[in-house]
């Protein structure tokens, strides 16, 4: 039985540490590694090999990136003085996916969460500071996770470049498109009421 | 941005391959891979090698195995006379995790399905042909699943067994227990009522 192999449970260990797999999926995952032909186990194994030593973070919006500086921050076709500051690569996709931002990004890879441990200093807040005072930065559009973390996070970023004379923004949080107030929580709602903007004015 | 990584790509393409992850499961745990310590990603893809390298299926009932035989047709403790026939290993798990069955195994890998283009020669029906002719073999109980292949797989080892004179078998299809009548399905239930046995008999 391949459950009583240590190089199956090694493996099936290895999936379990992957976000949202239990002990049930990675043993299915393991299974169908180990049923699929060898080839495609040696290449999965290459590629993760592969990205691990290529994909480093660019020096300066400190994104994932195989290119120094990344695809973004090294075109000049996009608006290098407003920077959108996201807490992880997801966020700044996401955004990209809407394909209606063309400024520039900056990842903190994370969000201030005390109870995690995770202080500023593990952020990478002191980059973002080094490309404001180098100048040309117009607008800081704070686009951290509308969470308890991600407020935090944003409170401290317009403390932290409060300073600085640089606009910061936060972007708006309200009830969704498509979606109808009675699907919306409380928080939302009250956030909606909150950020509501004028129409006419008499 | 990482998604212009070729990297990036074919780890997402590699974790893709694996059954139930779509495209945004295989990015998230990309960027889950590119996020851990590097060590996490040596250690994942060292698993995948050694994995691949050491299992092997068992000689005797073909199941995935790092030794040779696996544990239990190595086991001189079970009942070598008894063979239960499953679709794959993780049926073989599933009843040694019920405990009460100390028989044999005897992994077919998959079932016929001519649809899928899977004939009796894609299938170890041969090597259990073999084992029941070496003699030593009482019976054969067929616990291939309950779907429309499962039946025509233990159909066809019921015809290719028939001539050996071994006594063939197949496990109990009705209500799960625990169940309610209510919850069965109409298969379910006619399987229930014409695998009935007696209780008492005047």
């Amino acid at each position: 039985m391949v459950t009583d192999a240590p190089s199956f449970e090694r493996l099936v260990e290895a999936f379990r540490r992957l976000p949202g797999v239990g002990k049930r999926s990675a043993e299915r995952l393991a299974l169908h590694v180990l049923s699929a032909p060898a080839e495609d186990a040696e290449a999965f194994s290459e590629a993760l090999l592969e990205a691990r030593r290529k994909i480093r973070r660019c020096p300066v919006c400190c994104d994932l990136t195989e290119t120094t500086p990344c695809t973004i921050c090294g075109n000049d076709g996009r608006d290098h003085s407003v920077i959108c500051v996201v807490e992880r690569p997801t966020g700044a996709m996401a955004i990209e996916k809407g394909g209606s931002f063309r400024g520039v990004y900056h990842v903190l890879h994370g969000a201030i969460s005390p109870l995690e441990g995770i202080g500023p200093d593990n952020l990478t807040f002191d980059r973002l500071v080094a490309r404001v005072e180098q100048g040309h930065v117009n607008e800081i559009i704070v686009a951290t996770n509308a969470t308890a973390e991600g407020e935090v996070t944003a409170q401290y970023l317009s403390r932290l470049l409060e300073r600085t004379g640089v606009t910061i923004s936060r972007i708006a949080h309200g009830v969704p498109m498509g979606g109808g107030l009675e699907f919306a929580d409380d928080m939302t709602l009250s956030h909606a009421l909150q950020g509501r903007t004028t129409i006419t004015k008499p």
